[in-house]
C-alpha cells in the first residue's frame, strides 16, 4: 500500500487555481494560462476574490463557492492567506493541494511553525499536500493533459518522469528538456516536501506505464531505507538517474569520531545509490547527457566501444574519454575489418577508431555502422562527424538514425557542428539517437548505459542470518555500564564480538601482576599488554600498548612501565586494569566500522587499517544491512585490495573471513539500536584462521 | 634567436594559392575565397594549370610564371604534384609554404618517405614549411587580415593565439570560438609538424603583441625541454592553455620496469605543464570555458569565491563545484552583510551563497555585486540567475557587465536560459564577462584563473649544484661492467650514490663466510644480508634478503640458507656474492626513481615505498632538472605525506634529507646520459640522519 495516493495530484478531474490572476506574466496568471493552453481534460475553476473572469473563465471568490466538486487545488495566494484557504479546501472536500506560495520552512524561523500548521490542516482534512514553495505538477498523458505550473515553457510528451526539489531548477529543466527533444511523462516540483516526498513520487512512477525513465534532482534524500528498497525494486524495471546536490556542504557536518570522519555523508549517498541501482550524476549537464542515451538507446551487453570517425583528433579525444571512464575499446573482428576495407579508401584506418578520413559521405557512415553493428565484439558505437566542406551533417545524422533503427546496440553521435545546428537538429530529425557536441559527453553517456545494464541484471545477494542471542548481547551493551561518552569496557566489547561469531585474539582482563602472569600463561607467549579503563580510547598516545612480550620478565617490566607512564600522561582517565592478549602475528591491518548516521541510517565501512586508514582514506562504505555481494564489493573496492591478495608472492589474507565478519558487524548494528558506533581497528588480516582476528575494537552505545 | 622565422607565414606581403580551384566549396576554392573575402592586405595569385581566372583574379599556370615576388605559397594540389610544386616554389624564391595536401606521414608507409622528401626540399631552398596535412593559417591583425584556410567560418579578431595539431578540430575551434565571441589574434593548423612545430609558434606568439592568451591542441608535445623552458618564460607574461590528446593510448606504451610502469607518459605531461606554468585541460569544452574566463576576467588574488543567486538549487550545485575544485567559499565581512541586508528582502539569505530569492531585479544584481566587490575577503564572484517570470535575463546580464567594468575581480555568470539565448547574447552585449549555462563550468573556469595566477607569480626555485667528479662517476657507470640488461652491481650503485652525496646504509660486498663475518663486525650488528649478482633484480622472490641478523650465528645461518635457496630457486642468475649491510631501523619506506623517457626526457619520481608504491600508485613526478621547490612539491604532493610528517605523535621523517636526495638524483640523471633508469627503493625515511638512508637501489645504464 502506498503511503500517499498520488492520483488526485496527477490525474485530477477538476482543478481550482486559488490566487488565479489577471495580471499577465504573474504566477497566478501563468498557472491558469498553462492549464488552459495545455488543454486540460477536465474543469478549471479560477478563484480570486476580486476578479469576475480570468482567461475567459468564470472566477469564484472562494473555493467553497464552486458548485462542482474539486479534486486538486493549486494555491498561489500570499503567504498570510494560505492557512485560511487550506481550511476552505478541506471543507470543500478537495483531495489534493499543490502549494506554490513560498515563505515556509525554507526561510526558517516562523516559517517552520507555519509549515507545521499547513501540514496539520492538510492531514486533518485528508488532503495530499505537494510543496509548499514549489512550482507545480505536470502530467502529459493525452487523457489528462495537465500543466499546473508557472513555467514559461511546458515539456513535450514523452517517457521521462522528472522530480525536482528546486523550483528554479525545475524551470530550467523544462526548458532544457524541451530543447534536447526529451519528452516528459510527468513532472513534479517537490518544494519543501512537507507531505509528498520523493519516495511517494517514486512509488507512483513505478506503476506509471508511460514513465520509462525516472530523473530526480534532490537536495536531501528523505528516508534512505525506504528509498533504497523502493529504488532497488524499480531499477530492475526502469532506470533512475539522480542529481544529489549539497555534496560538500554536507561534508562539513563530518562527525568527530574516527568512523564519523571517515564516513562523509556524500560517501553514504554514493553507497545508497550504488546499492539501490540508481545512476548518480554530478551535474545537470551530465543528467541530460545520460537521459538522452537512456531515452534513445537500447541497453548494451558489455563495455566495448567502437569509434567511427572522419577525423583523427576527435577520435583520439574520444578514446581518452572512453578509457578514462573505464570502458574498453572494442577489438574488431577480422571480418569487420575486411568489410570496412572493401569500401573505404586505402588511407582510412581500419583499426578501432575506424577513421574513414575527411572524404567520408553519409552513405559511408551507414555502411560502416552496419559492419560495426554486426561485429559481436562491439557492444556500443560512437560515431564522430566533423563537418568538412561539401558534406551536410544533416545527411550524416539521417544515416546514423537509419542504422540505429536496425542495430540493437547503443549508437551515440558526436557532431562538431555549430550550436545552432544542435538546437534545431531535433526538430528536423525526430527520433534522432543521442547527439553530443563533444566526445567526453558521449563517453559519459555510454558509461551510464553500461553501469545501468550491469546493475539492473546483477544478482541480489544474500543477507547473512547470524544465530545470536539478541537479549544476551543487549545485556552486555547496557549503557549504564559504559563510560560517560558511551564507550564500553574492552571485555564487554570482546564478548559482544565473540557472541556475533567474530574471531577475536584470546584475551583476559587483569588487575594485578599475578593475574597478568596467570593470564599470559593460559594464552601463551608472546602476548600483548594494553591499558584498560574508562576514558582510554586512544591508547597509543598514553603509551598504553606493548607488543610482543616473550616471557614473564618482559610482561612484568612492561606492566610496571605502563602503569608509571599512565600516571604521568593520563589526564583524568581512570585505570581499571590491563588487557592481556594473544599476540597475532602479521602486518596487514584492516579497519571495519559501523555507525549510525542521522540522515542515512546504519553505515558499514571497510578500509586499510592502522594509520593508513586515517591518512590515505582508503575506505569503502555500504548501508546496512549488507549482503554477501556487498561485503565482497567493499573489500575488493579499496585501492589497497592487492595488498590483501598478497604481492611479491605473499599468501593472500583470508578474504572469506573478512567478508563474513563485515556481514556479522552489519547484523550487529541492525539488531541493536543501542549501538551508535563501533570500530574494529585493527583487524589483523592474516593468511590463516589463527592470524585473521580482531585485536582491538570499540563500541559506543546510546547514553540516555 | 628563434629556430624558425615565422614572419613570412603570418605576415606575408603576397600569397600564391597553388591548387586554387573554381569549384565552389572545394578546398582550393575556399582558400582563395577566404583570402579575398578576408580582405587580405597584399597580393593574391591563384595558381592552376587549367584556369584563366579564379574569383575574378588572374590565374597563373605555375608559381614560377608569377611576375611579382611571392612570400607565402599555400599548396593544395593532389599529393603526387606536391614535390614538383615545392621545387618550383624554391626556384621562385618563395619564403614559406603552407601545405594543406594530406597523405604524408599520417598514413605511414610510403607517406613517411614522401614527407621526408618534402621537408628536404623545403630546407634546401630555405623555405619555412607549415604542415603538410594542415588546414592553413590566420592572422587577424588589421594590417595583415590573412585567412589562408579552408574553414567555412573565419574568426573574429581578438587576443587569443590558437594552434591545433588536428585540422578537423581546427574547423570546429574556429566555429565555436566565433559563437562564444572569442576573438583570435592568430590561428595555425600544425598538421604533421614536419618543420614548424608548436615550440616555433610559441616563440612567435611570445613576441606577438596582439596575443594575450595562447591556446593549444596537441597530440604530441615535441621537444619537451624546449617547451618547458619556453612556456615557463611565456607564462610569466601570458597564459597558455593546453589540450593534450592521446592520454590513455600513450598510457599503453607504459615501460616494463618498475619506474616505467609508475611513470605513465600522461603523468609526465602533467609534470611538464605544471612545471612550465601551463594550464592543462582535458577537453575542448573545458578549453573554451577557461578561455572565456582568461579573456574576460582580471586575475584573482586568492581562491575565495562569493556566490550571488536568485535561486537556491543552482547555488548549492555551485557550492559543491567550487569546493570540489579545491576553491573556497568566501566569508563575507559584517559590513558586506549589513550592506546587502539594507536593500534585500528579509527572506533573502545574506550568507555566502547570497540568495536574493526569485524577486531580485537586475538592479539588485548590480547593487549586490558592488557590495561583494568591495569585500576584501572576496577574490572572485559567481553570479547565478535563473530567469523567473517578468525579469529579462538581458537586463541582468547588462547589470553584471556594468559591474564587471568597475570591479577588479573576476566575475563569472551562470544564466540558466535557453541555449538560443546563450548563442545570441554575445551579439547583443559585447564585452560581456563570461557566461555559462551551468555552475560546474563556471567553477572550473574560476579554478583555472586561480591556478594561473598562482603559477604566474610563484618563485622560480633553485637548482642544486652538486659538487661531484663527473668523470669518476662515469667510470663507475661503465656499461661493459653492467649485466646483460644494463644493471650495475650493488657496490657500483652504492659508490655512485655516495659520490652524489646521498646517504647510504653502510655496506660491504663479500664472497666468503669469513669476509661476511669481518664485514659485519666493521658495520656493527644487527645487519642485513642480501644476494648480489648479475640478473638478480627482484631479490625478494629469490628469498635473497634477510633482515635484522643479531650476531655471528644468525649471520652464518642466514648466509648458508640463502645460498641453498638461491641454488634451488634461481633460473640462470649468477651468484657473485653477498651484500652485508647496516640494518636501518624504521618502518617508513619511500621510493625515489629517475628514468629517461623517449618523449619527455629525464623524469624524477617520488612515492611511498615498499609494496605500497606498486599497489597504491601514490607517486609524484617532475621532469629533471628539478628545483628545490619542485622537490618539496613532490614530497608534499603524495597522498601519504602525512605519514612522513608523523601521525599519532610520531616524530617527522627528515623531509630535508629526502628533498636534498631527490635533487641529487635529478643531478645524477642530468649529468650522466649513460643512466637510463635508477630506482632507490626503499629509502628508509627515518626521523634522524642515522635512520634516513638508502638501503636498496638499482642503476641501469645504456648498453651500446
Amino acid at each position: 500500500m502506498p503511503r500517499i495516493h498520488m492520483q488526485p495530484v496527477f490525474r485530477p478531474r477538476s482543478i481550482a487555481v486559488i490566487g488565479a490572476s489577471t495580471r499577465k506574466g504573474s504566477i497566478g496568471w501563468y498557472v491558469v494560462h498553462n492549464i488552459v493552453s495545455g488543454d486540460f481534460n477536465g474543469n478549471l475553476f479560477p478563484v480570486n476574490l476580486r476578479a469576475e473572469t480570468i482567461h475567459s473563465i468564470k472566477c469564484y471568490g472562494r473555493v467553497i463557492d464552486i458548485p462542482d466538486p474539486v479534486d486538486l487545488a493549486v494555491i498561489c495566494v500570499p503567504k498570510r492567506f494560505v492557512l485560511e484557504v487550506v481550511e476552505q479546501c478541506g471543507r470543500k472536500g478537495v483531495k489534493a493541494l499543490v502549494v506554490i506560495t513560498a515563505g515556509f520552512k525554507e526561510i526558517e524561523g516562523e516559517g517552520i511553525a507555519l509549515e507545521a500548521r499547513l501540514l496539520e490542516a492538510a492531514r486533518r482534512h485528508g488532503m495530499v499536500l505537494v510543496g509548499p514553495n514549489c512550482m507545480g505538477v505536470i502530467n502529459t498523458d493525452p487523457e489528462v493533459r495537465l500543466n499546473a505550473t508557472f513555467a514559461p515553457q511546458g515539456p513535450h510528451a514523452g517517457s521521462i518522469g522528472f522530480m525536482s526539489q528546486s523550483g528554479a531548477l525545475g524551470v530550467a529543466i523544462l526548458i532544457i528538456a524541451r530543447q534536447l527533444g526529451l519528452g516528459l511523462s510527468t513532472f513534479i516540483s517537490l518544494g519543501n516536501k512537507a507531505d509528498v516526498n520523493a519516495n511517494d513520487v517514486l512509488e507512483y512512477l513505478e506503476h506509471n506505464e508511460r514513465t520509462r525513465i525516472i530523473a530526480m534532482y534532490l537536495e536531501s534524500v528523505g528516508d534512505p531505507r525506504i528509498f533504497k528498497e523502493l529504488a532497488r525494486r524499480i531499477t530492475r524495471k526502469k532506470p533512475i538517474v539522480l542529481v544529489k546536490a549539497g555534496r560538500t556542504e554536507a561534508g562539513a557536518r563530518a562527525a568527530s569520531s574516527h568512523t564519523g570522519a571517515l564516513a562523509g555523508p556524500d560517501q553514504a549517498v554514493t553507497a545508497l545509490t550504488e546499492q539501490a541501482g540508481v545512476l548518480r550524476v554530478c551535474s545537470m549537464e551530465d543528467l541530460f547527457d545520460v537521459l538522452q542515451a537512456l531515452r534513445g538507446c537500447p541497453l548494451p551487453h558489455g563495455p566495448s566501444v567502437a569509434v567511427l570517425t572522419n577525423a583523427g583528433g576527435p577520435a583520439i579525444m574520444a578514446t581518452d574519454a572512453i578509457i578514462g571512464m573505464g570502458l574498453q575499446m572494442a577489438r574488431l573482428a577480422p571480418e569487420t575489418v575486411a568489410a570496412l576495407g572493401a569500401f573505404l579508401p586505402p588511407e582510412a584506418s581500419l583499426r578501432n577508431p575506424v577513421d574513414m578520413i575527411a572524404g567520408a559521405q553519409a552513405a559511408d557512415y551507414g555502411r560502416a555502422l552496419e559492419c560495426l553493428g554486426r561485429d559481436p565484439g562491439v557492444d556500443q558505437i560512437m560515431a564522430i562527424f566533423v563537418p568538412p566542406l561539401l558534406i551536410d551533417p544533416l545527411d550524416v545524422a539521417s544515416a546514423i538514425r537509419e542504422q540505429s533503427r536496425r542495430i540493437d546496440k547503443p549508437i551515440v553521435s558526436v557532431i562538431l557542428a555549430p550550436l545552432e545546428w544542435h538546437t534545431t537538429i531535433r526538430d528536423r530529425i525526430p527520433d534522432l539517437p543521442p547527439v553530443y557536441l563533444f566526445p567526453e559527453a558521449a563517453a559519459k553517456a555510454l558509461h551510464a548505459l553500461v553501469t545501468y545494464a550491469s546493475r539492473r541484471n546483477r544478482p541480489e545477494g544474500k543477507i547473512l542470518e547470524v544465530d545470536v542471542d539478541i537479549g544476551a548481547v543487549d545485556a552486555r551493551l547496557d549503557p549504564a555500564r559504559a563510560d560517560a561518552e558511551g564507550y564500553l569496557s574492552p571485555d564487554r566489547v570482546m564478548e559482544v564480538l565473540v557472541r556475533y561469531g567474530i574471531p577475536v585474539a584470546r584475551w583476559a582482563t587483569v588487575t594485578s601482576e599475578q593475574e597478568a602472569l596467570d593470564a599470559a600463561r593460559g594464552i601463551g607467549y608472546p602476548v600483548v599488554l594494553k591499558l584498560a579503563g574508562k576514558g582510554i580510547v586512544h591508547k597509543t598516545e598514553l603509551k598504553g600498548v606493548r607488543l610482543d612480550l616473550h616471557d614473564e620478565t618482559e610482561l612484568l617490566a612492561a606492566l610496571r612501565e605502563m602503569r608509571a607512564d599512565f600516571e604521568r600522561l593520563s589526564r583524568g582517565a581512570q585505570l581499571s586494569g590491563f588487557l592481556v592478549q594473544e599476540m597475532v602475528a602479521g602486518e596487514r591491518e584492516v579497519f571495519m566500522g559501523v555507525r549510525e548516521d542521522p540522515s542515512y541510517g546504519d553505515l558499514v565501512v571497510f578500509g586499510m587499517g592502522g594509520k593508513y586508514v586515517e591518512v590515505l582514506q582508503d575506505t569503502f562504505m555500504r548501508l546496512a544491512p549488507i549482503t554477501d555481494l556487498d561485503a565482497r564489493t567493499m573489500i575488493e573496492g579499496i585501492r589497497g585490495y592487492p595488498l590483501l591478495e598478497g604481492v611479491r608472492g605473499e599468501p593472500s589474507s583470508r578474504i572469506d573471513i573478512l567478508k563474513d565478519c563485515l556481514q556479522r558487524l552489519s547484523a550487529l548494528i541492525t539488531n541493536h539500536p543501542l549501538v551508535i558506533e563501533m570500530d574494529v581497528n585493527p583487524f589483523m588480516a592474516g593468511s590463516t584462521a589463527e592470524t585473521c582476528k580482531v585485536v582491538d575494537a570499540r563500541i559506543r552505545v546510546r547514553k540516555d
